[in-house]
C-alpha cells in the first residue's frame, strides 16, 4: 500500500509537512533519505540507520541489478529480507546510472543497451525491464525508467529525450506487476527548459502517479536555475501527491526545496565527502582532514549529540582519515547523516510552528551560506 | 597499579584461571586481545568493542610514533583519551614492526636506526625511546624494546641478539618513569633454540618483571615447534606473574597456549581475514567470498548468537565483500572477534570446570583440527 497526506501547510511559505504510510511502515515527510547504493549505506549497519532514525532508505536498481543479481534477490525474497531492512525503501529505475555509470550506450524507443561498468558485459535496460527488477527488488516505493538527458543538451533533444521519457513512463505503468504494494513515481525531466518541464509534469500527471519526482536537476546547472525550475514546476504536481527532488541533499538546497513544496530528497553527498575527511556541522563545513585539526580535541559539532559527537574528537577522527581507517570513514559517515536528518526534523518542526523562514535564516548564518 | 593473581588451575592440564587488575578495570585470564594498531581496532568502533566483552586492546608503539605522532598523544592525555577507550591497553615496544616494516636497518647495541615505511623519514629507536614512547601512550601494559631476529637466523646470530634483548630489558625497566601506573613485561627471545629461550628466561626472570611475554614465535616455524618451545620455557616462569604469548590467535594455537600455562594471546589475524572474506565458525573457517556462498541465506555460524549472525546472511555478508563494501570488513570483523572472546570465554569456564580437555576434543573435532 502507499499513502500520502498531507499534515499541515506552512503559513508564510507553503511548505508541506506529510505522512507517506507503505506496507513497512510511516514516513514523516519533508525528509532526507541516505543513499544505500549496492544495499548498503556505505559503512553503516542497518542498526545504525535505525539508531539515527533513518525512515526510508534507497537503492539502486542498476547495482543491485548487476550485484548480486536478480536471481538471487528473488531467492532473498526481494531488498528488505537480502539486507535485512524493515522499514520502507525507495529505487531508482537505473535510468541516471545507465546513462552516468554505463558504457558504449546506444539509446532506441525500445530502451538503453548498455555495458556493464563492472566487467563489461552487455545489457538492454526498457520501461519494462527496468519495472520487473523493481518488482523482484520489492521496493516501497519505485521510479519509472527515464532518459537523463546530458546538462548541455540543446532544446530538440532535450525535448525528445522528454517526450520518450513521457511513452516509457506509460509503458512502466503497464509493466507493473505490483501496483498495490509498491507505489510507482514518475518523474519530471525537460533539462533546463521551463516549457518542457512543464510539459514533462503534464503528461505525466495526466497519467495519475501516487507521486512525482523531479529528475535531471543538480546536475552542474547553478542553483538560482535549479530554484528557478522548481518555482515553475513544483505548482504543476498535484497538491495531494507526494514529491520528491531527485538527488539533492546541500543544506540550501533542502530548505530551499521544502520551502518550493518538496517532500522527499536523497543525495550520496553525505556519505561522499565523509569518506573524503568532510562533516557538515552547524557551523559549515569542517574538512577534519586538514592539518589545522590535529589538535583539536573539541567534537566535530559542538552543537550535535549524536555518539560520534559525543565520544570522538577532530583530532581523533583526523588521525583515523589520515591513516585510511574505516572507522574514520564510518565516524563522519554517521554524523553527516544524523545532522542531516537531525536538519530535516527541525525543518518539520519549523512547518509546525509556521517558522521555517526563521529556521532558514538561522541555519543558513550558521552554516556560512548567504 | 597492576596485579595478577591465579585464580584456579585446571586439574588436568594445569591451565590457569586468572585476574589482572589494572587502573582501567580488571582483565580476566586467559583473554584474547583484539589489535588495534593506529588507535583504531580496523573497522570496530569502541562501543562495538565493549559489546562484545573486549576486556583490553592493544595498541602498536611503533605505528603510533609515527602518526598521530607524541606530540599529539602528549596533548590527548594518552591513548585512552585519545581513542576513547576507558578498558586497559596494552602496547607492544614497536621491536617487531622495527624490523618487519621499517626500512634500511641498522642495529646496533644503543639501539635500531631505522626509515619510516610511510615517508621514508629516519629514525633512532632505542630501549629508552620505546619505553618514553609508551609512557606518553599511557598504556596499563608495556614491552620491553627487543630485537626480534629473523626466522632463519643462525645460533650465533640469534644467541648475541638474545642477549642483547636481555641488555636492552634492564635499560627498559631502569628508563620506565610510570612504574606504578603501567607494568613493564619482560619479553622471552632465543628465535627456534631451547636452551637459548631458556636463558633469555633466566635473565628476564632475574630482573624481576610483572610479567612475561614470549616473542618471535609463530613467524613460520610449525606449530608443533612452537608448542614444544612453550612446553620448555613457560614453566621456567614465574607461577604468580602474567604470561603473555605474542602474536597467537588461531583456535589451535589459543587453546594449546591455555593448556601449557599462558594467559593472553594477541593476534592480527581475526581481523585480517575478515577484511579479506573469512569467517571463523564453529564449524572450522567459512571464505564466505566464494561463489558457493551466494545464495546462501543462512547465518556466518548457525551456533553464534552475536548481532551479526542475528542479523545477516552469508550471501548478504558475501555480495558486500564481492562489491569492497565497508560494511562486508565490518560484519565480519565483528564476528571474528565475538567468535574468538567467546572462545576464551569458554576455555575460563573450562578451567573452572576441570574440562579443558574436553572442550579442546570438542573445539577441534567440529573444527575440523587433527
Amino acid at each position: 500500500m502507499f499513502k500520502y497526506e498531507v499534515i499541515k501547510e506552512e503559513k508564510n511559505t507553503g511548505a508541506r509537512l506529510g505522512k507517506i504510510t507503505t506496507d513497512h511502515g510511516e514516513i514523516e515527510t519533508p525528509i532526507f533519505m541516505p543513499v544505500g547504493t549496492q544495499a548498503t549505506v556505505k559503512s553503516m549497519d542497518q542498526d545504525d540507520l535505525k539508531k539515527m532514525n533513518a525512515q526510508i532508505i534507497l537503492g539502486n536498481t542498476y547495482h543491485l541489478y548487476l550485484r548480486p543479481g536478480m536471481e538471487i534477490m528473488k531467492k532473498a525474497g526481494g531488498l528488505h529480507k537480502f539486507m535485512n531492512w524493515d522499514r520502507p525503501i525507495l529505487t531508482d529505475s537505473g535510468g541516471f546510472q545507465v546513462f552516468s555509470l554505463g558504457d558504449l550506450r546506444k539509446i532506441s524507443e525500445e530502451g538503453v543497451e548498455f555495458q556493464s561498468h563492472l566487467d563489461g558485459s552487455r545489457h538492454f535496460m526498457t520501461p519494462e525491464k527496468s519495472i520487473e527488477i523493481q518488482n523482484i527488488i520489492g521496493s516501497d516505493i519505485m521510479m519509472c525508467f527515464d532518459e537523463c538527458a546530458p546538462a548541455d543538451a540543446d532544446y530538440e533533444y532535450t525535448r525528445k529525450s522528454m517526450e520518450m521519457t513521457s511513452r516509457w513512463a506509460a509503458r512502466c505503468k503497464d509493466a507493473h506487476a505490483r501496483p498495490d504494494e509498491q507505489a510507482l513515481f514518475g518523474i519530471v525531466q525537460g533539462g533546463m527548459f521551463e516549457d518542457l518541464r512543464a510539459r514533462s509534469a503534464h503528461d505525466l500527471v495526466a497519467m495519475d502517479f501516487p507521486g512525482y519526482s523531479s529528475g535531471g536537476l543538480s546536475v552542474g546547472e547553478s542553483k538560482d536555475t535549479m530554484f528557478h525550475l522548481l518555482d515553475t514546476t513544483v505548482p504543476l504536481l498535484p497538491k495531494d501527491k507526494s514529491r520528491y527532488l531527485m538527488g539533492v541533499g546541500s543544506v540550501d538546497a533542502l530548505i530551499e526545496g521544502v520551502i518550493r513544496g518538496v517532500d522527499m530528497f536523497d543525495c550520496v553527498l553525505q556519505t561522499r565527502i565523509a569518506r573524503n575527511g568532510t562533516a557538515m556541522t552547524s557551523q559549515g563545513k569542517v574538512v577534519v582532514r586538514n592539518a589545522g585539526y590535529a589538535d583539536d580535541f573539541s567534537p566535530l559539532d559542538p552543537e550535535c549529540d549524536c555518539p560520534v559527537c559525543q565520544n570522538y574528537s577532530r583530532a581523533y577522527i583526523r588521525h583515523l582519515i589520515k591513516c585510511n581507517e574505516i572507522l574514520g570513514a564510518r565516524l563522519l559517515t554517521y554524523h553527516n547523516l544524523y545532522f542531516t536528518l537531525k536538519l530535516m526534523e527541525k525543518v518539520r518542526e519549523a512547518i509546525r510552528s509556521d517558522t521555517l523562514l526563521d529556521l532558514k535564516k538561522d541555519v543558513f548564518s550558521k552554516y556560512g551560506l548567504e
